[in-house]
């Protein structure tokens, strides 16, 4: 049995967690047929668990909505990219419906389930992506990210999530939830391994620096986090210390900034989806319903000035990484929650506070496991450089495990 | 008497076409001062006129509504420049108010009125600054176009109105309409003004080739010319193929094009004024206060829809330009109209139709009189490419005059 077919009998045999939407039978096959051919890359056997709002040639798409769901006839770039070097795509992903939410409790095909406790959520929208590869299902996982939807799975699920900068990675053949803030975003279980995946596509360079010193800020005063989270957090920030980082606390005003981004995200969703809206909202989960035509009663006014906020975020953090190399944050302020709770309006913003900041201002930012025992807990680290991003990012796995 | 004072002087003579909102009576001293400090460059002694919605250090500004009235402590980069080589302002011209329309009917400082009929409107927004350099009173005027209005009032007064590639001038100091929309421009006697001006502020070249053969279309089906307006129309274009032009004609849907430039105007107004629209509405003209009110009453949808139209127009005119080195239109579709008559509702369109597809796409585009007797008409001149648009209606204004 070959690695490939061994993970895909993996993510068979615990169907019951939920990952998977469509399972790539012939992933074996393609595989052997490229390495006969010869032409089997630098990531050659690579297993891909991509979200299923991405588009593969031949393979069906649901976007988390079977209201939509059709066979593509176009591989989106990002993928194909990857299958260019021989990895090979072994299925596409549970997610959020239409990737408008955090939970990933999706009505449809199921809640997706946490590998460390099965009656805990993963988060989402990208909560497939992320439990294939914490699950050992999947070597990379691709995800979409809007507001954090890739670093918060990858957090709660005890892996690394990193959305490169803005407008990097190409969206073509994407389906779209918020233009003006959707990333594609990259799941791996160590930063070397992203590191790897990114310099094999051509995205990231193969050798990154060590960083000598460098001056980090955590981000104080945005929310609250659980007992949990605070611990984990606190010791990741002192492995930062302990390869060099110099630490300040710098408070800030993210009040402002959510409330933007919310409205950005809705305009545009709403925009995105009016005709689903209107053909078919009483298919669509309730969450996503209601926020989808919360969107479509928002004043254009509303959104002019939110884009406006927007330019304001960019400038401050622009300003701020002129004093700070990174800047960190939890990736969330709780850890996952049970599936029976994770519905209460309550918890959407203790998912998304710190990681929506960057999506906002589109700067590169990760999630990468902080040290503790029990249910995990990510530390996010963002920088306006993607390669100090990494290299500090590195530096900090190989101190913390 | 000197240029510049004979020039304030001839301002306050006819002062019933009512083109200045303040005049300078310094500015004669500081070309003195200038002078005499040897400080005096490639523009010494140019007679500027400035749309009042443009901030001068030390100059009352109003953007057309006296309850914007304060005095600038800052002046705008894109007049610095032409005063550091020795321009000087001769005043603040009329507007219409928040440049908000194209008939510039200004109801707290009075319409702006025609020099070749005083009955006449000079069409808007920045009718006082064409009517200025039209009727002598000033070398240059500094205008905003937002729908067409530098290129409007340009045709109407029959002087040249450019508006160069969006972002190209910075808009700093520039009260805004709609940032997504808003140009400055300018307002010469000829296209060989307009370029010296341009070449002396480090705008454009000094030297302009001659075009040997270029590729132009006549965009159809956009709206109806009076008949005065077709006439000078097909007498420009004959010009233009007098000089090498070789011609063909393409229909053109502008509908959508014109509904996403208004909801993007709308929108973006609404924002920039929404205190003022609470405070001030009362004092605000009846037409200002209803397309603020409009704005304000759109959803974001529909701003977010018409966003992704606006994309689509560049790419429409990106295609037309692979095969054409300018398109042509008249500016105006209507001569102007009386003073009385032109608030009516259906004058709008007929002033806008040509000019705002330049705006949504961003591309340059130039006013230049067509040959005509009576009143003046407009041959307005688009391309992709800046340099490439002022050889062709530099050649054109030579073959046509």
């Amino acid at each position: 049995m070959s690695e490939v077919e061994r993970k895909i009998a993996e993510a068979r045999r615990r169907a019951d967690l939920n990952y998977f939407i469509y399972l790539n039978e012939g992933a074996a096959r393609e595989l052997e047929s490229l390495q006969r051919a010869g032409r089997c890359g630098a990531l050659c056997g690579l297993a891909v668990a991509v979200k299923d709002n991405i588009e593969i040639a031949g393979m069906p798409i649901t976007n988390g909505a079977p209201y939509m769901k059709r066979v593509s006839d176009k591989t989106a770039p990002v993928v194909r990219r990857l299958m260019a070097e021989g990895a090979v795509v072994i299925g596409k992903t549970n997610m959020h419906e239409l990737a408008l939410g955090a939970t990933n409790l999706n009505p449809h095909f199921g809640p997706t389930r946490n590998p460390h406790d099965p009656s805990r959520i993963t988060g989402g929208s990208s909560g497939g992506s992320a439990g294939a590869v914490a699950a050992g299902m999947a070597d990379l996982g691709i995800g979409t990210d809007t507001g954090g939807s890739v670093r918060i799975p990858a957090a709660l699920c005890g892996v690394v999530g990193y959305k490169p900068p803005y407008g990097k990675i190409p969206t073509e053949g994407v389906l779209p939830l918020a233009q003006s803030l959707d990333h594609i975003g990259f799941i791996t279980k160590t930063v070397a391994d992203l590191v790897s995946v990114l310099a094999a596509a051509g995205w990231g360079p193969r050798e990154l620096p060590t960083p000598k010193r460098f001056r980090f800020a955590v981000l104080m005063g945005i929310t609250e986090n659980t007992r949990h989270v605070e611990k984990a957090f606190w010791r990741a920030v002192a492995a930062l210390e302990a390869v060099g980082g110099l630490r300040d606390e710098v408070f800030i005003d993210a009040g402002r900034y959510s409330a933007a981004r919310a409205a950005i995200l809705l305009s545009e969703a709403a925009a995105n989806y009016y005709d689903y809206l209107r053909s078919s909202a009483e298919q669509m989960g309730r969450d996503v319903a209601v926020l989808l035509s919360a969107g479509a009663a928002l004043p254009a006014v509303a959104y002019v000035t939110a884009k406006r906020v927007k330019e304001e975020a960019v400038r401050f953090f622009e300003t701020l990484f002129k004093k700070y190399d990174v800047v960190v944050t939890p990736t969330t302020a709780t850890e996952a929650v049970e599936i029976e709770e994770a519905a209460s309006i309550a918890v959407r913003p203790k998912l998304l506070a710190y990681t929506e900041l960057f999506n906002l201002t589109g700067h590169p930012a990760i999630s990468v496991p902080a040290p503790t025992s029990g249910l995990p807990v990510g530390l996010q680290i963002a920088a306006r450089d993607e390669e100090v991003l990494l290299a500090v990012a590195k530096a900090y796995e190989e101190e913390s495990r």
